[in-house]
């Protein structure tokens, strides 16, 4: 098996963006990602496309050979790959499994959705359906109702209350104020996050994540050709996934997924690293008890620790240990099969130091996490700055 | 790169099945098919799942997790893929590449689709946005309409004509009276096809592939490791992917699909075996010109010869290269994700020499061909007999 490099990065504007197809959003994408790495379609060997659901939010199912298509590299192998949030994750694992089991030298990893079109009962609905459908969903369940479940629980259990929740939405605002390309460049107030809007209670609006439009992409290809190309080259060192049941009555314990402790657990084992030798990490805060859970999950915090971690600015851009300095999902948007592909181009911008005003210093060893419905699809990545 | 084989393999009856998710399906397919390998869900380290819709015919997006969920294999990485009606072929494609690439070494490939319960008008708009809904579905094309032009062409250039046309659908819907499996078990008659009512003109309903609900199985393991499973192993020769534009008006020719040239050409080309090595082959007949146009495009007929060598009998299972001796899609069914995981299922079953009423004499090496959208997505195999 081969070490794999990501050699090229790109992605859109994450916002509402108007009249235009996912299929255009990602060919937007990876013609950076392409000029980045200094490769042309031709070059490209294959391709996967992270979508959540361009046929309930599009109309348009089969959507892998419209990247192709669009891109003018007609007969090039393109795969869909969905796992709900957390399909972008995939298309950038399959990639990078795609290089390093010596099948293609050149894989491009995309995703994208677009939402901001469609009334946000049809989104909701769409979203709704990444749970389960048969016990969960037919019952009213939506996913902020989900993840209020998970958030009560955990301050049942660990005491974490409204301030670390909010201390989350306020530090990845911040964040995202350094962000060109996040969907909410402005900050907010602990004063406004507490008092916003209930959605599912506990749950404000400022602990939810935003509908979001976007498209990011990324080009894979072996390491040892790294220097053959004009991109500066990011190594993967790890990845991993893991499924967990589909209805969350069916787990042992909600403050937890178990998920993410495997995949982060078997990410670690591939790279030979432990959680304290990473940097940062761009984890997946479609809520604040999200990021709390993840980061505690992944090994970074004891549990019950996670939330007190933001308040007392330990994760913030200048803590010991950044988390989501993008912006996250919460202030940089959540576009669905966009996000798990963005967080590599973020890890991977910071280990280049590319990140503009929002580079961290002296940055080694950077951190994935992307979520897919109540963390029944978890995926990891671990990425290494290039020489 | 290792070599891989087909363990186990297992179907569920293709038909209308009444009150049963996709999910059940799937279960039901994936027990026959560990049992037949010899395995429990505890040894499986991977799944895919190819399935079309379960969003747009089920409610349910997300479907990857659900299986292991239902099989009790929890935490196993499970990843949905999608490519219209070649869905089924990918799945068991990154199955194979998973164990080749040495990723895992005991991969479970599903594929389902559940679809009987519906509205016709609700399926074939699910089953027509796998086409340009920009381009083709927004101005009223639907699937057989689009293969209506193909068969226009074709009939126009090569004078392939309803008889050749209806040729095949006597030949698969003769071959599924020996497969207990199959949707239709009961053969028809030249006149009763050449008569039935027009779809899509010249494309009459026996041109026409059925609605059906269902799921198929493998498991993969390595090669070397064969020995070591209770089930009659396969050899994964070849194997190959490729992609085309989605709308049929940026093609310069419709007789042809060069997704399926390319596919098959770079599946030979991994096996190192040619067109005349193959003994049988399962193609995609979701229309009976489409079996026409991919036993061309294989290689196995010349340009034009397509249709004759159904009305002449060449690919009858008495013939010299039995095609669809399975029944196809056209007789055994068309549950889309279950397809191309069926086709292998076959293939398996008749080098194994456990074909039942319908087994083939003396073959070695079987080929499949997994078809999406108008040919803009097509997946091929090449298996060869086990020791």
């Amino acid at each position: 098996m081969r070490d794999v490099a990501i050699i090229g990065v790109g992605m859109t504007k994450f916002g509402q963006l108007g009249r235009v197809t996912s299929r255009e959003l990602i060919a937007s994408a990876a013609v950076e990602a392409m000029n980045d790495a200094g490769v042309t379609p031709k070059d490209i060997e294959a391709n996967y496309v992270g979508i959540l659901s361009s046929d309930f939010f599009e109309h348009q199912m089969h959507s892998a050979p419209g990247v192709p298509d669009y891109l003018g590299m007609h007969n090039t192998p393109s795969t869909r790959v969905e796992a709900a949030c957390a399909s972008g994750g995939l298309s950038v694992m399959h990639a990078i499994m795609a290089v390093a089991g010596g099948f293609y030298d050149t894989v491009l990893a995309t995703g994208a959705e677009k939402m901001t079109n469609l009334p946000t009962n049809h989104v909701t609905e769409g979203l709704a359906m990444c749970a389960d459908d048969v016990y969960e969903l037919s019952l009213g369940i939506t996913f902020p109702g989900a993840f209020a479940m998970v958030a009560r629980a955990h301050e049942a259990q660990f005491g974490t209350d409204a301030e670390q929740r909010a201390a989350v939405a306020v530090k990845n605002h911040k964040n995202a104020t350094k962000n060109p390309l996040a969907q909410y460049q402005k900050e907010i107030t602990f004063e406004k996050a507490m008092n916003s809007i209930m959605i599912a209670d506990p749950l404000r609006l400022f602990d939810c994540s935003p509908i979001t439009d976007g498209a990011a992409a990324v080009v894979v290809v072996p390491w040892e050709d790294r220097h053959k190309y004009e991109g500066q080259a990011v190594k993967v060192r790890g990845f991993a996934q893991a499924s967990e049941t589909m209805s969350l009555h069916d787990r042992t314990d909600i403050t937890s997924f178990n998920t993410t402790k495997i995949a982060a657990r078997n990410a670690f084992k591939r790279a030979g690293l432990e959680p304290k030798d990473i940097d940062f990490a761009e984890v997946h805060d479609c809520f604040t008890i999200a990021e709390i859970v993840a980061i505690e999950d992944m090994g970074f915090f004891k549990k019950g620790e996670g939330g007190k971690a933001a308040l007392n600015g330990d994760t913030a851009a200048d803590g010991h240990l950044p988390i989501n300095v993008s912006g996250g999902l919460k202030a940089k948007g959540h576009p669905i099969g966009a996000t798990g592909v963005a967080q590599i181009v973020e890890v991977s911008k910071q280990l280049r130091g590319t990140a503009g005003e929002r580079q961290l210093s002296d940055v080694e060893f950077g951190m994935t996490q992307n979520l897919g419905g109540s963390g029944s699809t978890i995926v990891c990545h671990i990425l290494e700055r290039g020489d």
